[in-house]
């Protein structure tokens, strides 16, 4: 048995996008991506379908490493969906890029999936006492095995197979001259759909729409399949709906600070968390300092609110590509740092604010207020600009287990001993609530846990 | 339906190799697949087994541009199995690389496949009617499925779906600490089996063992499968054996010119069809060309019989990768030449016997006397050392319909005036019977068909 | 007569980082360099020196792709020298890659040059006269030129060489054994020199330190030529001194945030302008948007003293390398935006505070404030963080003539229409002046020209 | 003192061609030197002029990794000039990529070199001592000083230049709308020269015209310079003239087999020289075995002669390019094999004449024999067809130096000891003589030397 090693209850970070009924579409599907490039960089897919065949091509890589002009250029496509991911650890194979295709008789399909099905091994094993073959371990190869594994059109397989899976997933599917857009029926993961030039955009997040005019766009609803066809476009609602709870993590760190969820940009909902926690403010510092990048707009909202100078304090290194030469940890200890560094002359004898997005296991913040401290700064107090993470993600979205998770495994006095730092403090489950645009999943943040109607 | 453009009779030439138990496993099964390289330029993949796990590596191009130090490197590997390949019209996916991986939870295997199913379709059909999704449309996926859709230890397994594929193929299997290598019962393709340093190497042609110092080796029999397992390697006769008959053109033009059949190098036959094919010669001519590369051996002995002198008036241009940048058919037109030329200084004012190894489609043929009557040959005489080809293959080794085969649709006078020559001569069939080292599948060449005892 | 082509007063960007005695120099000079990369992305190169030999790698190219572990694994180094580039038309010949190098029977140098030669054309032109060759027209091989053509010991020939330079630029020169930095004697171009290990670094920036824990740096000063030699390190004063004064538009949009001089950061400078620049506003407007991402510092401070929202109204794309594919003019006028694009959720019917950091040719901006504009923004206040400039950079720094200066051409209210915006505001000279930390050249900001003394 | 490092006597070899006058120069120069990369794989350049400008394009790598569509679809070359280069230890720097460009302000020009200039050293110190700098090693770069350290007209400039050089050599110098072509008076060097489309093609061997249907050639005469201009193309014979005399290794292994002197290919000198060496054999053996590649014409006229079996007992692998992993010094101790195998079953207990072209070091044939032995074979005896080497090359082709050439050191049974081998047999000079279509510089096969008429 190596089941061990097959199929992760955590799921790499990934976003999809789709192009239905546009000129160019393979071009529009590469710009799109380059908008979703933060949700993964070890590689990308496209399939692209020009109404009698559908065709795909993937690797490893960027989406510039992988996509040449000589792709774009053919011009064939009228329909196109791609995927941006993210590898970890055992899941970085060829087999696991999508999109997943499936080239049967009966007509060929694209499937991109986004999300974590949290059934999947129950389900696999499953499949696989029936002889069916995994080659890989995503999600979309799951899908498309339960998606052919029933009969009849496959409008009716696509709406048999969403019943069997449990979890939070959105995919798209793309045949010849059609395609399905689906968001899980729990709506943790979002899912966007505009109107552009007569045809339809689809993307993980509105970031994806930005380089393009597009008329207008929305949310697909939690549990809404959208089926693009030839003559007609037609919505439907599948299953019973949950109440639809957005991840709330999108807004803590997932998503691009220009995306827009109920028409509020996520820098705005960064910007409220920051300010919200510099209102209870209890320690007096010199500076603010943001952890690069994704806490800049807390950071900054948090010293605008306490009058305190918001400071370039540490610095993230960019251009590290897939070809940099990371130092060996042997390097690092002889003071070559890596991702990050401290600026001395900023935070030298200063008593330092570290506003960071979150804290998962720790280790980044752990490294950064080590930073602050060699670099001289006098006093360190991190502040956490989103609650406590308690609990292993129901849906997979981090990578950590239960007992890895710092703010589950120690009190704030204790985290503050094991970072060495000279307070901690995150803000509060309430506070937090009331910078949300909406009603989102913050499973993680509370200690007891209930998922579909089922205490666990 | 798509079906035509799903599965095609006709089938890419490849190669496996495998190493079983040995020190630096996947760097001895590159040095192997380098020597196969010449079976196929366009992808390959290594799978490869450290005892608990087995990875695989695969992409388009040469071995070369493939595989880096940083794989060979890591030294893990006890065993590894390899294919090279050559990409045919809608078969070039990434999906179509091989090894396939079926990452189960009962074990991972991996499995190269080298031949042709001729109910492949049938097979497919079947099996997606069951729900079965193919990814691509090799024929190692397509064993996979076959293997896994059947119940007990995976020898059995392995069992019942040789009993359902019709075809000449040869398969290496791999799981985390076995190996399964099998022939198919007709023989048509080979594999080869080499003790090495108290393990094992195969390989499609004896020539993958050159590079090493290897104890002994024979060819597997047709209908063999050989388990190699931790404790043992045990040999299996499967299903009733129909006589083993290799394929003819092995001899003509697939096998490297050192490979080994029956302790017999392809160059000998080579030379014996040559010198078999000037004993009947009746036209005087000046000097012998050989069509590069591989009518080399033919030419030389058929210079020697005929005691005129061989030269080379065609060249073939080397360096040619896949990236080199082909003329286009203006740039040709406009008197650019492509991937042969002829040296005028040599044929001009001469008459030239031109030998080649076959005629298929003849276009090759056709071009190679163009361009020795644009440099300024007198007379062109076209000898084959092959028998005509006039039957489609049944193993689907030819990339060639019935009507599309040039020795099926003309005799050799209108071949001659076909091709624009002074004569066409092709070894007969007794003729090239008599040069083979042991009893061959000449389907192709014979026009009455017979493939396992039913006449079609 | 080609000169045109040949020499161009504009310079590109370009820097210059150097280890001597540090072990390992060549993996310490490529984290130098990446934090140099902004400085250029187009070519990059290494010169190393084990005490014997010097060696030079290089090529176009981001960092990551020109050096390889196998570059950095060698571990010879005693000593390195290595330059980041940004190509403009012209100039992006091989031949112009740095470290150039002088292979000479005496004793083999290579150098490194950051900034701009006045007199090069000239210095050329009277070079060739003597029978001297130029295969390229980068500003180090016109001084390895000029270096050579004098007699005496190297430390001579150098002195005499600068003695003939006209202009702002800086230098690292090493043999095998022995290196020379220096600084110009206006200092218009910075240099910095930190202690490490017992060894030196040397760089364009003091970012470049900021991977490294260095003891203590300090900028070299104007007209300080520093020789380090086996057995000592001896700086030297060169010609007369003329007042140094830093290049200000290191301030405006050069330097990395994190890059200090004086010991006060870039990001405290951008600062001072924002809130200097919201002191004397006037309009009343909703927010403030950043263009990206040199404004960000000024425009934080700026919504911060006006106490209006910064928000992300304009996003970069990132992830943009030299693979990436841009859109066709075609594709731009179809809708599909480039670099930039504006979040309409956020200005849409809203006032807006476009603060930038520098108006040079004013396209960039213009683009900005179209995109602005189509986004739905009801107004558009473009707010410039430093003066206008007015005068065709003396040291070459900028790529655009005098009356291609937007602020040259345009008045305050004729650059708004030109714009399509509702006012357009510079920082005052005096108000800039206020804001650094020392005194700048600025003579790009003012009308009267002066320079060496002599007015032009 | 570093010269020892600085320039080498011994030249790499390398291969000249260029395309005056025809649409799509670029590309057709691409094909040419394609022909010609059999003369060096390690780094390939080309100069474009379009007839106002001249540009350059060169880099490490094979032709096909160098040059890209991008680079030839660009149209505009109306004359062109090109190099492939051979690296050999200590000048395979970027700098010593031809072309070498001069961009002076009397208009640019690009050089590429073929050969070995005898009197490098002195030029490049008297000119270094003239305060000329350079910055590579080759002899582009040292002929281009020479050429603009003269006065007067690009004509006049080159005629100097050449009177000043000492060696054997040919060049091609192209400017914006002339070109330059140079074979040295000695001639022992190659030039070639076709009508092509109202143009002309040059190049090192005429298997660079092959792919073109080119109206006649000739090859330059030793001390020929031709001017090709805008309006007319002039012909001038420069110096004294030597003897013309060829260099006898083109024949021996330097040329493809399919180029031509004096309307002889190649491969009918090697058949002769085969055929002679036969006609002296006095020992009996049962097969003839080549040397791979070059030693094959003339094997198997010495088997066809001595009416013996031409077999292919020693293989070589190809498919090895740059990004090959070569096995290392352990592996290959471990039985790994790198270029060459010998075939076991071919050769076991078999007498083997073993034929190679020629014996510089010896080192390759000691491999090959010692191959053979282990293999299997009774006796092993080593026919060379040409003569002994026993001095350096003038010229500086061979890479070794006086006491290196085995033949030199060892008598014919002393090498046969130290080869370990039965019989080392060599073709005599007067009998290599008696094939070769012309009298040829054959001063390595002599004891007593003579140069330019002076004894050394």
């Amino acid at each position: 048995m190596e089941s061990g090693s097959l199929r992760m209850n955590k799921q790499s970070l990934s976003g999809i996008a789709g192009v239905f009924h546009a000129e160019q579409s393979e071009r529009i599907l590469y710009y799109m991506m380059h908008s979703l490039q933060h949700l993964g960089q070890d590689g990308c897919g496209m399939a692209i379908a020009d109404g009698s065949h559908v065709m795909v091509e993937k690797n490893h890589g960027l989406l510039a490493e992988v996509f040449k002009e000589d792709v774009l250029s053919k011009n064939t496509g009228i329909s196109a969906v791609g995927h941006v991911r993210m590898s970890m650890y055992l899941d970085e194979a060829l087999e696991n890029l999508q999109p997943i295709m499936v080239r049967a008789h009966q007509g060929h399909f694209a499937i991109v999936v986004s999300g974590s099905i949290l059934n999947a091994r129950e389900l696999q094993e499953e499949m696989e006492a029936d002889g069916l073959i995994f080659q890989g371990n995503s999600d979309a190869e799951l899908i498309a095995h339960l998606i052919q594994f029933n009969h009849g059109h496959l409008f009716e397989k696509i709406l048999s197979a969403t019943k069997r899976l449990v979890g939070s997933y959105t995919f798209l599917l793309m045949t010849k001259n059609t395609m399905y857009a689906y968001r899980s029926s729990d709506g943790i993961h979002p899912l966007f759909l505009a109107s552009y030039k007569g045809g339809y955009l689809l993307a993980s997040e509105t970031s994806a729409f930005s380089m393009f005019d597009v008329e207008e766009f929305r949310s697909l609803e939690a549990g809404e399949l959208i089926r693009f066809g030839k003559e007609d476009v037609r919505s439907f609602f599948l299953n019973d709906r949950a109440q639809e709870r957005l991840c709330a993590m999108e807004f803590v760190y997932y998503a691009r600070m220009d995306s827009l969820f109920e028409n509020v940009s996520v820098h705005t909902v960064r910007k409220k968390t920051g300010a919200m926690l510099a209102r209870q403010e209890r320690v007096d510092a010199d500076l603010v300092v943001a952890a690069p990048d994704t806490a800049t707009s807390a950071a900054m909202a948090f010293a605008s609110v306490l009058k305190k100078p918001y400071e370039i304090g540490l610095v993230k290194n960019r251009y590290i590509g897939s070809t940099y030469i990371y130092p060996s940890s042997v390097q690092r200890m002889q003071g070559i740092k890596t991702r990050f560094n401290a600026v001395s002359s900023i935070v030298k004898g200063k008593r330092v604010y570290l506003v960071d997005d979150s804290l998962i296991k720790g280790f980044t913040a752990k490294r950064l207020c080590q930073l602050l401290k060699e670099a001289g700064a006098k006093e360190v107090h991190l502040r956490i600009a989103s609650p406590r993470i308690v609990s292993e993600c129901w849906y997979g979205f981090e990578e950590a287990d239960h007992d890895e998770l710092a703010a589950n495994v120690y009190s704030d006095d204790e985290l503050a001993k094991w970072l060495n730092v000279d307070s901690v403090r995150f803000l509060e489950l309430e506070e937090f609530d009331a910078c949300l645009p909406m009603d989102c999943c913050q499973a993680c943040m509370r200690k007891e846990r209930e998922h579909c109607g089922r205490k666990i």
